[in-house]
């Protein structure tokens, strides 16, 4: 569907990126020398990316947020503003659902400034979101062979957080956060986008980022295929699996929200990090000349995600990256 | 709904316009002197902004595109770019909506640069637009006693096409372009934001201005409401009632998308409109200092718009503004 749509699209002009990352890159009109506006929109649908029976309505409101804020700290830039429509929800409901969005707005100094509301059967959120960033962004596409590959945080505890909820059907929100598991339910009902990890990405001269929402293997596998390489990562024992989580939650689990970079070697990438007070990233593999090597160790993966039916439901389309 | 949500919203700086008017008005961080950055987003939901037995997805995706670019119009703005996420359709389903989503881009020089795209049980277009203006754009709230009330178009058509799709159900698109009501139809179907117009009005020193989405008297009390003034329209036999149409579609139907504007008695709207090559705007009436005053040549009037059940369906909820 991707590639049919594409196909009718007309290009951007030099200097702008238009679909096909994680937020479109504009110019502003008018004197140069400004900062660059990116623009990026998706839509969380009710039982389809949440499972309404084991999610608040207000963390559905935070994930709507969530998942936009992460596609601009995606191209290493600061979210500046959200418009959010709502359809489907009473007005109770619309209340719950804007308690979360209103947190993460705040959290991430990113207001909601407009929006609408509808009837309709069924719940969609969408939201848009508006950042800037001074000079060029991070593009999927930049990466080269012999880049090492960077992930900002471990992989899999959203996933493994879901399959607690699952386990736990109807346990209640009090157990969930008194259980062991809680950081890992957490990873799942309010993903954290790794904005300020971004920005120290971009400083410290990533060649090309993407957010880890539909799996490590998958999304590393976007990544590569814009940049045209291909990546072997470490063996599976090296890599940043959270505590709690399986390696197939690590490897295809989706929403961590992590961010993947690329970065060429000899940079200075936990330097920057620790300079910017966040905790190390981890080091998971090394981007090779082979377009369609996907190896850990040199054996092969599969590519993993969404399609591996991590909520029970499949979608009829698949995501359209900006 | 609107009230109870937008006291749990923090309020713009200076300088800026969140919510309550047709787009958001925000500064672009920097050296100043660059233009002003509209955002505004709006969602159409199938059966309930359209009944999708009467309207093809073409002409679906046409209208999504033409409620946004209407409130860049509204603003005085030029459109830039939008994003569209599309819930609920299948992959022949959205190419055909996209044909005509591409040719609103198309025509008003808006392109879409981003989304995505979701199953779901509903159809549900949600687009965001952004859009600039130099200088102060024209808000809902400048409006002042003595100004005169001026419509870019005339008002009616396209619920007198919807009208006339009713009555003809299941015609087919051949019958609607041979009627004499084709031109009806046609503002139904693909309803024409004002942009050009909207820009005019602003030049002509416009103190207020709204689109008209969801009725003449509905939008026009919003103009009212934010600039607390009443008005006196003309009496019901000078105003611009499209040709076809009756004088209840003119005033209380939805979907024109022409704008409604204000203007200093003594300014020189025709002309301003006669200079960018536009058709003459229609003067309607007057804004009055008692701001409960809704009259037609003294004779007082009932709010209407989608509350008249326009759609046959009632919406659970009331549009946000932006």
């Amino acid at each position: 569907m991707l590639g049919r749509l594409r196909r009718l699209l007309p290009g951007p002009p030099t200097g702008e990126t238009w679909f096909g990352d994680d937020a479109a890159v504009l110019r502003v009109p008018g004197p140069k020398g400004g900062p660059l506006l990116l623009l990026a929109a998706d839509a969380v649908v009710g039982g389809l990316d949440a499972d309404l029976a084991l999610t608040s309505l207000a963390d559905l409101g935070w994930k709507a947020m969530a998942v936009n804020l992460s596609d601009i700290a995606a191209m290493g830039g600061r979210p500046a503003h959200a418009v959010v429509s709502v359809v489907g929800l009473a007005p109770d409901e619309i209340e719950e659902l804007y308690a979360g969005v209103l947190a993460a707005a705040a959290e991430y100094g990113c207001p909601v400034v407009g929006g609408d509301l509808s009837g309709g059967d069924q719940v969609v959120v969408s939201v848009a979101i508006t950042g800037w960033v001074d000079g060029a962004p991070v593009l999927r596409s930049g990466a080269r062979p012999g880049d090492q590959l960077w992930v900002t945080g471990a992989v899999g505890a959203a996933a493994a957080g879901l399959r607690w909820l699952r386990a736990h059907h109807g346990a209640g929100q009090d157990l969930a956060e008194r259980s062991s598991e809680a950081v890992l339910v957490r990873a799942h009902a309010r993903p954290r986008p790794a904005v300020a990890e971004g920005a120290a990405a971009r400083a410290a001269g990533a060649t090309a980022m993407i957010d880890v929402s539909d799996g490590l293997i998958a999304d590393l596998g976007r990544l590569a295929a814009a940049s045209s390489v291909g990546f072997d990562l470490l063996g599976v024992d090296q890599l940043p699996v959270a505590v709690g989580a399986t390696v197939e939650e690590a490897l295809s689990g989706g929403d961590d929200y992590v961010l993947a970079f690329a970065l060429p070697a000899g940079a200075h990438a936990r330097e920057e990090f620790e300079r910017a007070g966040l905790p190390s990233p981890h080091l998971v593999g090394t981007c090779v000349e082979d377009a369609r090597q996907r190896t850990s160790a040199g054996r092969a993966l599969v590519a993993g995600g969404w399609e591996h039916d991590l909520y029970g439901t499949s979608r009829r389309t698949k995501d359209l990256p900006q």
